[in-house]
């Protein structure tokens, strides 16, 4: 789709709805936006005419420059088709619709969305919304219409992501900004009358910069499933395509009517075909975090489920084991042999208070070398596929170093390696010491694991596909 | 248990295992905690005899002063039966062991556990321990042997944490300090050798500054969960009874071995009769911190599971729509008049584009006006019986004055309300104006879900047993 290429870089764009007496109506917080934070020559529209910020206000898109490559619409719903039709006269293949009062209002606003659909299709236009907020491609391009005092914008990175509901969109979006995960692109599709998730996956699955591509959907008009579902799989051979499905309890999917008015389908069904499809599906935003998380970093896949685990406290030790039973991932027990050679590494004094079964519990006595070291002999084993690093850093003798130490280790293999550090500020060095080494950092233990489990489930999509 | 009384509040304590040469011993780190921190009377004793903190060392309990009330140990296990005899010498009847070596390193290390049990029991002596890091309670008494710049302690409140593991425990510390919840005490039981979880539950249960009792289990001894389900169901009568259960899966269970070597119960027989002795189970940490926060604040309960939920995000209504379904509670679909008195007292200009279905969606347009209006109407629906708000501050017209102006609302009707406000720093202010008028504010929506599921699940119980 060419016009999505234009949508995401744009020469020169306009936003048709600026209020001359409004400065911050949705229209005039994306002009400022498009003009002066992406620095981006924007022509602002308004049939009054006036000036805004100081440039000339044109009275239609006819009377514009004829430069335009980009059309952000903001006007009331009953205005749109008519300045879609002029986006068309004008050859602009490339229009982002904010506008509510579609589909989501009922049938009057049913029947004007199929009236805009023809008008783009008509003219070769590729759209996005109506009903949404937009785009976001860090220092390019953004047309969410919120203050940036109010909404973080995380950094540039890896991660895209595609959303049916804006407000669930610039949550990510901060939440991203907290954990240090970056974005190539966040799109808000709103109704997705025109253009569908899946031309997004396939447009983002052909992008080399993009590690993985996160969606939040309510919803599959009719047919749109299947060929989601096409793309997908196809996608997902080369990246992880992961799937919020909202609506999936009876009841929500009533609440997604008064939303975004999307068929939701039945749960089972829908996590059935996600499944085959190679669509890795989220529960909820947490699985949402630790999957976009894990999958900003290098892949290193699985061979098969058996996870090692090094901590430093019992308890903990102990909820991993449970987390990990219920995600399906399996603690296998280490012998007597390599339980000695682990117990080998482990100051003298404590090799009689530590525990080498599995999870490994070098109690709060530990230090970075007692760490380091059993973790080198728990990577050589050959039933072990990937390392759960539990790390409480109030163990005195756990240092800031820890995260290049135990990075030092993981380039001795290619087994991947998860680690827990409480998210407090103090930790910041800790956790930062880990993962500019190339290791995710969890926030909780369950993160830790959800990680680990999206890892296995991309492996097992990629040894099913013969790519592993 | 008069003992428990002595050592929640000693007017003069010893450390008995300080060391004249390593400051940071465990027992030199108590002996500072106690002697300058909490401001308490405490002598240290060790064989060697010499000087610590400028302190004369005593070289035995029997040499040491008389007004000793309690004592804590940390020397090698070996020497732990000696101790404790000198204990029963000098009459003392509290006594934390911090020692490790016993039950949880195998069988020599389970006979020693015998002798001091026997010794604790010959002498009267109320013995926590061993294994353990102590006891914390807020400006009077802190055991606990981690260094105060690794590990935050929370403020004073009315939440008591009691666990198996001392790295639970601590973690639990750090986050409720982070979230702004207070405790009572915190309580490390260890293996729990003699002083069980049941016992200091029903010291607790009689203390009515305690709002709220959680505790971390891995598993009870031979006869204890009949003791802890008795115990439990009475206190759960006033306040409420929360357990995270460790070791439920059978991976787990084998895990809790080389901790705390409890017997783990089947977690199906476990989870069955909690529910029928009205005590609340938590899935995992993050249940945990949603009852210990809803259960800080004043208890108000629902009649039956109905809620109301309010918010300027459709995706956030689905998204809550969800896990209320998961969590068995249901949103009622508003009647049309109630639906119109809702519709009423919104901003005219945004009447069309809002939805009052449940969940109420008042988009990004909303101001405080409206949200304060429809809450009011919300709350006087007899079919209603608690509300969920999901308050998006990045909306326009959302003011920091939201909490003060809900909460004005929720006098006005003995309904419990919840909010969910994104835990981010630039937020705090809004969500201390809802937390310092009594409205508890969640940091996820599932947590907001999980806090009305914790509320629901103790109303259910009072009903039950007739207290409501």
């Amino acid at each position: 789709m060419k016009g999505l290429d234009i949508m995401l870089n744009p020469k020169v764009t306009a936003v048709v709805g600026v209020s001359t007496s409004n400065p911050f109506s949705p229209g005039n917080v994306i002009f400022r936006k498009l003009c002066f934070e992406n620095g981006l020559p924007t022509y602002p529209i308004n049939p009054r005419g006036g000036t805004v910020e100081g440039q000339k206000v044109y009275k239609s898109l006819s009377e514009a420059p004829n430069d335009i490559e980009m059309v952000v619409i903001s006007v009331p719903a009953r205005f749109v088709p008519s300045v879609l039709e002029d986006c068309g006269q004008k050859k602009i293949k490339a229009v982002i619709v904010v506008s509510g009062g579609f589909s989501e209002t009922g049938e009057s606003g049913s029947s004007l969305q199929d009236e805009i659909i023809e008008i783009a299709k008509k003219h070769g236009i590729t759209m996005v919304g109506p009903n949404c907020i937009g785009v976001f491609v860090p220092d390019r391009l953004d047309t969410f219409f919120l203050p940036s005092e109010r909404v973080a914008r995380t950094r540039k990175g890896s991660v895209v992501l595609i959303s049916q509901s804006g407000g669930w969109l610039i949550e990510r979006l901060e939440e991203f900004a907290s954990r240090d995960v970056g974005v190539a692109a966040a799109i808000s599709i709103g109704n997705a009358a025109q253009t569908k998730v899946y031309d997004f996956i396939e447009h983002f699955g052909n992008d080399n910069e993009v590690t993985a591509i996160v969606c939040y959907i309510e919803g599959f008009g009719e047919g749109e499933g299947r060929k989601f579902a096409k793309i997908s799989s196809k996608v997902a051979e080369k990246k992880p395509v992961i799937v919020l499905k909202g609506g999936q309890s009876e009841a929500g999917h009533r609440a997604t009517q008064s939303h975004t008015s999307s068929l939701a389908g039945s749960a089972q069904v829908t996590s059935a075909a996600f499944k085959q499809f190679g669509v890795i599906e989220a529960a909820d935003e947490d699985e949402v975090m630790a999957y976009s998380k894990v999958f900003s970093f290098p892949f290193r896949p699985m061979k098969k489920n058996r996870l090692g685990c090094l901590t430093v406290s019992g308890g903990h030790g102990v909820i991993a084991t449970d987390e990990a039973d219920y995600y399906g991932l399996e603690f296998p027990q280490f012998t007597e042999e390599d339980q000695e050679a682990m117990r080998k590494m482990v100051t003298e004094a404590y090799q009689g208070i530590a525990s080498f079964r599995n999870p490994c519990d070098l109690t709060g006595s530990a230090s970075d070398v007692d760490y380091e070291g059993v973790l080198r002999v728990m990577l050589n084993i050959d039933y072990v596929d990937a390392a759960l690093l539990l790390l409480l850093p109030y163990a005195p003798g756990i240092s800031l170093q820890i995260g290049a130490r135990v990075a030092n280790v993981a380039k001795t293999k290619s087994k991947p390696i998860v680690a827990y550090v409480p998210d407090l500020d103090k930790y910041e060095v800790i956790i930062r010491g880990f993962e500019i080494n190339g290791i995710p950092c969890a926030d909780t233990i369950e993160e830790a694991v959800q990680m680990l489990n999206g890892i296995w489930k991309r492996s097992q999509y990629l040894h099913r596909v013969g790519k592993l």
